[in-house]
Parts: structure tokens; sequence; C-alpha cells
């Protein structure tokens, strides 16, 4: 077929009927009768498919026979406006062409319902679906919204290595990269592994975090963030870990922590209202499907302004309310995901950014407070799903950055290059964290995070 | 000091003088007598520095002693234009702030030519270089540019995964991912390496290539791009290798060979023509320092159509010149750096996409011609460094994918659901890869891919 092309999307919002089209996508469904019979076809544009009216009797039955859910076809024909209910638009089709049949008798994805957790066993063909054309749609356009924020704020895009010699928290479960032969490794003297024959020449692992990296860029280029996949090693098979997702952490010099909490308000506002206005259709049929709270939680983001809370006097609020929590509430104690929603959907009813942290339970690079117990750390609290941004702004004083890894016994044999951004130049920055599979969860209101990613990593499972 | 800080980039612009403004950054040079001081202050939004001039008498010979190059500070002070010659604007000091010294005994960074070898083995200060900031610019505006390009033409990004239980292309080193103790590996009674118990359940690799995945993106979504990191475990220590670099992967249903190849031609030159417009100075700057070529090497590539060349056609040029190659030409060879910069530079004299080549030196995926002996492959070739993106159509027929499969003897078992698209709903489809690092050489004008990437990662070296 030689006509060019037209996706579904477009066609069904033009207002230019009664020409002459071409539609290629894959069938959902197909029904009718002897004389007349209608194929609604999915292109993957849109999460609406377009209905193409066949006569039968001037095409031929038979070209129609291996016309089945999953099949892909091309048609030309005629764009008129639709008498039907539920469409504006159909496609008198002059010409049918089959590119791939999908035998009912063998292929997987049938006109009925599948359970989610049937669909993720079959992740190689579930972006097929309706509902992970939506979440895969609305992936793209997350991540679109916030390489457009950034740039327009004139902050880089500053890509941290993957493969690393040194542990960015000084914790974290890690994998391990190697080339060596595992099975018969090279030892040393000492029947240690020897390492100076593997690839790098150094035990090497994959990242958990590109923060430490993004500081140097940062105290260069003034801004920054990173986009990257981030890996966790931790045997955790829960609708919240994964072990391989993609992680944004913006780096910014001379910004306070007040200015960091700014930004993180400002810039999920922006690209949840961009996913509010260029996802409308996938967002709506996400909330009618799943969750018909979705579209009012985003509201609830956008129409508040999110509030400053001391940890501190957070703890204060937890303490004097009437609520029976699980876990006991004191000073000193990490919060609990019970206790942020307290905050956020009973107490304050809006997204809540909480600072000032105890210094124990936080990483040894924020920035200490004068009070010597407190940091300024940040986590930006939302509803439903809690903690979806981690951030801080960073010790700055080379003295107090070293006095805190002695205090904290660490090892910073690896990290002699991050600790001379603090001897050269040193500056005031902050930046912060934000798991992207968290966000995509909170915009489609789906409940677990192997349904946000398309091809989930987790225990005992790296298929596809 | 609580004036909003402004960029440097928007100050030497701005036809807005005579007002009070805060610029901070890194000094990048200091110079003066006893009554005036002169400071380039750079803050990494632009290649360019300000101008600040200090009235040493006014604000006192100390406060000036600690301000040498590296030096971080913040200046208020008041916009003027300019009486020296060599800047536009220049800031009249009324107030200086130092943030973090730069001991010019110790610091490495010092106003000196630096080579490019050494700046390597400080690649964590190197951002802070005119010449690592023009690159990591440019590397930002082309990464922009490539998500608006895509995103435009409708195209979903994908993120294809990271971690792998299968190799995408049949062949490639590849880095091993494990949780296990290596030097003390689990083994099964066989005394094979039990990987029941890895992380996975079992042997699990680090991606080289998003493409077969991404394929099945694109016969769900209709277009998809792919933007991540891959991984060589080639122990190849060149200018053109990385063990850790970024790749950039359309798949398009429903297009083929010729679709293909315009948007591998429309797209190289949208990015570029994107980066000659939002990179003027930085590109400026390189071409002036590094390479005089490099400006007319993009101007190459913009006004010039591409040819398309048959691999035959291609063969008999080059037999028929009368150029001495190293390498001996005949059909069947794969095409060598020398012969592809003769058709380039030489007799073409402009970019060439050669296509139709013989299957025994392209991969099992790519769409069979008729004619029994050649594939729907493509490479766009460009002057300086050959190949910059190689793509195909796919076979998308099950029965000449599978023979094919068979007649290379290759393994499919972990690729059953690669397979599983062609017998479900099959489609005409194509894509291409594009290495961004090669890209951002190409756009930089720079030697070697090490100077392209912020950390590279090469054989015995995984450092910061």
């Amino acid at each position: 077929m030689k006509m060019k092309r037209a996706r579904i999307v477009d066609l069904l919002s033009t207002p230019d009927f009664n020409r002459k089209v071409c539609v290629k996508g894959w069938v959902r469904t197909r029904r009718g009768n002897k004389n007349i019979s209608f194929i609604e076809l999915n292109d993957g544009s849109t999460v609406h498919g377009i209905q193409i009216v066949v006569n039968v009797v001037k095409l031929g039955e038979d070209s129609l026979k291996s016309i089945t859910t999953g099949a892909c076809i091309a048609i030309n024909g005629l764009l008129v406006k639709s008498k039907g209910e539920g469409q504006k638009v159909e496609i008198q089709a002059d010409e049918i062409e089959i590119y791939g049949i999908a035998d009912p008798s063998v292929y997987p994805l049938q006109k009925k319902w599948h359970s989610l957790e049937f669909l993720r066993e079959i992740a190689y063909l579930r972006p097929r679906t309706n509902t992970f054309g939506c979440i895969l749609r609305i992936r793209h356009h997350l991540a679109y919204a916030i390489h457009k924020y950034f740039n327009k704020q004139g902050f880089f895009y500053f890509h941290t290595p993957i493969i690393t010699s040194s542990d960015a928290e000084g914790a974290g479960s890690m994998f391990q990269i190697t080339d060596l032969d595992i099975a018969n490794c090279p030892k040393t003297k000492d029947g240690e592994v020897d390492y100076t024959r593997d690839f790098f020449g150094c035990s090497t692992n994959l990242t958990v975090s590109g923060q430490l990296e993004g500081e140097l860029g940062a105290l260069a280029l003034g801004g920054i963030y990173t986009f990257g996949p981030i890996f966790r090693a931790e045997k955790s098979n829960t609708p919240r870990h994964l072990a391989e997702f993609w992680m944004i952490e913006p780096e910014i010099a001379f910004y306070d922590i007040n200015d960091n909490m700014d930004l993180a308000e400002d810039f999920l506002k922006y690209i949840i209202s961009y996913a509010m206005k260029y996802c409308k259709d996938d967002i709506e049929f996400l909330n009618n499907t799943y969750n018909n709270e979705l579209i009012e939680h985003l509201n609830f983001v956008l129409s508040n302004r999110f509030v400053r809370l001391a940890y501190s006097e957070g703890i204060r609020i937890l303490e004097q309310s009437n609520e029976e929590f699980e876990f006991p509430i004191y000073w000193g104690i990490d919060l609990q995901s019970e206790h942020e929603r307290y905050l956020v959907e009973k107490y304050f009813k809006c997204p809540v950014i909480m600072t000032n942290y105890p210094k124990d339970i936080k990483s040894f690079y924020m920035k200490q407070n004068d009070d010597g117990r407190t940091v300024r750390g940040m986590d930006v609290l939302f509803p439903r799903i809690g903690e979806i941004i981690g951030g801080s702004e960073r010790e700055s004083d080379h003295q107090k950055l070293l006095k805190r890894i002695k205090e904290l016994n660490m090892s910073m044999d690896n990290l002699w290059w991050y600790l001379d951004t603090r001897r050269f130049g040193t500056a005031p920055h902050s930046g912060f964290g934000l798991g992207f599979e968290r966000l995509v969860l909170f915009v489609t209101g789906m409940q677990n995070i192997r349904d946000v990613i398309p091809f989930p990593r987790t225990p005992k499972n790296a298929e596809f």
C-alpha cells in the first residue's frame, strides 16, 4: 500500500473527513454479520481504536477469516463521520492487507479481561494491551517533560557512570560486574580474588546513585541533572522494589535547602500537569479502569502549595494526634509510611516537604545544622505513596564533612575525588533524587511497580 | 547575598545595563595592580567568562588574596557596558563573598595549557575547563534534541532492560552481573556455577543492545526509541572504544528500508542543526581551539543530500578507483574505514547511506532480499568518522527468520519471545542504532572518545 500511513491519534481528532486514508495497526476486535464487519484497530498512538467498516460482500468473506484479535493489518479506505455511537469517525474499507495473523488458538491476548499478574508473565506482549499502552505513553511523556523542564532551567543532562568502583552511599546492596570466569577466579597468594586481572583492574559494581558524580558536574557547569538506570541487589519481593530502575538526580550549585524545596515543588507540578495535558485520554482510561481516585490525587498535588515542615514539628504533631500508629513516635525515628500519610492525607491535606532531619538517620553528605543534631535533608511526601523525592543541601565545608565521615567510621579510600570538591572552589549546593518508577506509579495510579516499567528486574526474574 | 543570582550566559546577552546584579562562579584568572583588579568569572552556563572589575582600595587588598584560579566566589555589583576590548559587559563589584578557595600550590587546574591526556587523569575536575564545559554542554543539547525530535515524530521513549539474560546479537563480549560471592561460588553437583542461587536465578549480563526488546515496543506502540547505556567487555584500548557508552535505537512499525533511510537522514540533520543553533559559542570555541575544519564538516552534512548506495555498486566504484587501499576490495568484504572515507570524502563528496549488504557480514535479524545473498541493512557513513549509524529493515517473516537462525547455528533458547513477535501480528518494521558518543565526537570535533563522556570506562579504568 503506497499511501502514506496516518496515525490513528491524528485521524480521531481531524476535522477533515471524506478523504482517502491509510491506517495500519493491530486488531483489537472484529464483530459483525455476513454482510458487514466492524474491526476495531489500534496502532499504539492512542488508547482509542478506530472503527473499520468492511463490506463483506465487496471484499470477500475469505479475506476476513484471519482478521482476528492481535492480527496486524493495513487498510485503505474513506474516512467518514461515524453514524454509530461511541466514536466520531470511522473508515469505510476499500482494501485490506494482512501483515501478520495471530492464531486465536495460541495467541495469549484474547478479547477478555487479563489479570495484571498474568500480563506480568507475558511482559513481552503486554505493551499491546490498552492498559500498558496507556502506562508506556504516560512514561514517555513524563520522561520528556523532565528533560524539557530542566533544559528550560538551564541545567545540563549529565551522564554519570553506571559501572563504578565506589559505593555512593557508603551502604546498599550492589551487583558486582566482572569479566572474570567466576567458576574459576584467579586468586592472589592470599587466596583473595585477583582483581588486577578483572576488566577494570579492580572490583566494580553497578551504581546505586549518580549523586556524587553529579556534584562534580554541578560544581563545574552550575546546574546538572542525571536520568539513568540505578541498581539495588536487595532481595525484596514487594510491589515497591525493583532491582533495576531509573532515577532523576538534579544537582545545583548555589542552591540552598530553600531553593531546593522550591525547585522540587515546581518541578513535580510541572511534570504532572504536563502529563495531565498530553496524556489526558490515557489517564482517564486508567482512572476509569483501575483507580477512580487517580485524577483527584493528581489535582490534589497541583492545586496545593506543599507545606514546609521541620522534622521536629512533624514529630510534635504526630505525638499530639489521637491516631493509633503501629510504630511508636519519638524524636529520632525514621518516619514510617503510616506517619507520612497521616501528615499528608489527614493533618495538612496537602503534600508536605519535611526538612531538618536527625543527622543519624540521614547520609553523611548532608549539610549539618548549627544545632549539632540535625541536617538539611528534605523529603517530599505525597498522598498514597509517601516519599516521592529525597534530597538535601550538601555539606560544602571540607572540615565538617571529614569530621562526619570519621564519626561514622566510613572508609573514603575510593572517594578522595569527592572530598576534593570541598578543597577546590567549594560552593553551597543542593540536589535531590526522584525515582522515576515511583513517579510513574503516582501518575498512572497503578499499585505494583512491576507494572510501570517495560521489563521489570526482580529476584529470580530477568526475562526478556 | 540575598539578591537572586543571574546566569552569566544571560548577562552577556542582555541589553539591560546599569543595574545591580549578583553572579556566582569560579575564577578563571585574576590580574591587575594595586588599585584595580580584573577577575574573569565562569559559572558553567557558557564558555565565556564575565569580567569583574574590583576597586582594590575600596574592597581591601586582603579580601582579594585568596581569589585565585579555581576559587568560588559570589559578586554583587553594577552591570555596565565594558570599556575594554574583548567583552561587551562587565561588573563593577560592590561586594565579594568567597565560598571556596583553591590553593594554587595544590589545585591542578592552573591558568595554562593542559593536555587532554593530563585532563583525562583528573576527569573529576575537567568539567571545570573551557574545553570540557563546551563538550558537556554540546552533549546536553544533542541529547535534548534527540528527545525533542522523536517526541515530535510521535515515537515513545522506551526503557529496554540493562540487565539481561539474553545476548542481543548472538555475539559480543559481555560483562557478567552477579550477587554471588565470586571468591567462593556455589556449585552444582557437576561442578558448574549454581546460577539458581544467583540473584536472578540465572546467568545475567549487561546489555549490548536494546534493539530486540525495542522491537517488542514498536510492534505494540508503533514507534519507539531507546536512549540508554550499553556495555561491551572488549579489551580494546583505542580512541574509538568505550566499555560503557550511550546508544539511541529507534524502532518503527510499518517502516521499510527507504523510510528508515529517510528517517536517519532527517534525524541527523535535525540534531546537528539544533546543536549549531544552541551551541554556537561552544562549537566555535572547539573549532578555533582544536579542529578548524569542525564547522565545515557540520555544514557538509547539513547542506548535502545523503547518497543512497547499494553495497554492490559501492564495491564496483571502489574496484574501479585508482586509489591504493591497504585492504583488498571484492564483493563480500566488510568495508574498512579507508573505503568508507574514500566514498564519502573523495568520490561522492557527501554523506552516504549504504544498503543491501551481503547477508554473511550482517546480523541474523535483517530482512532478506529476494536475491538470496543480500539483506536490507543500512549504514550511514560520515566524513572523518565513517559509520555513524547502523540499521536495517527487520526480517518480519517467521519462517525466513527461523531458517536463517538455523543456517547460522544460533541458539535461540533465550529468544523465543523475539520469535513470537513474528508469530503474532507481525509487521514490516525497521530501526537503527546511533552511538551517542560517536555523534558527540563528530559534533565536537574531538579525536578521542574518552573526551566526550564525563567518566570514561575503559580497560583498567573505572575511576570516579
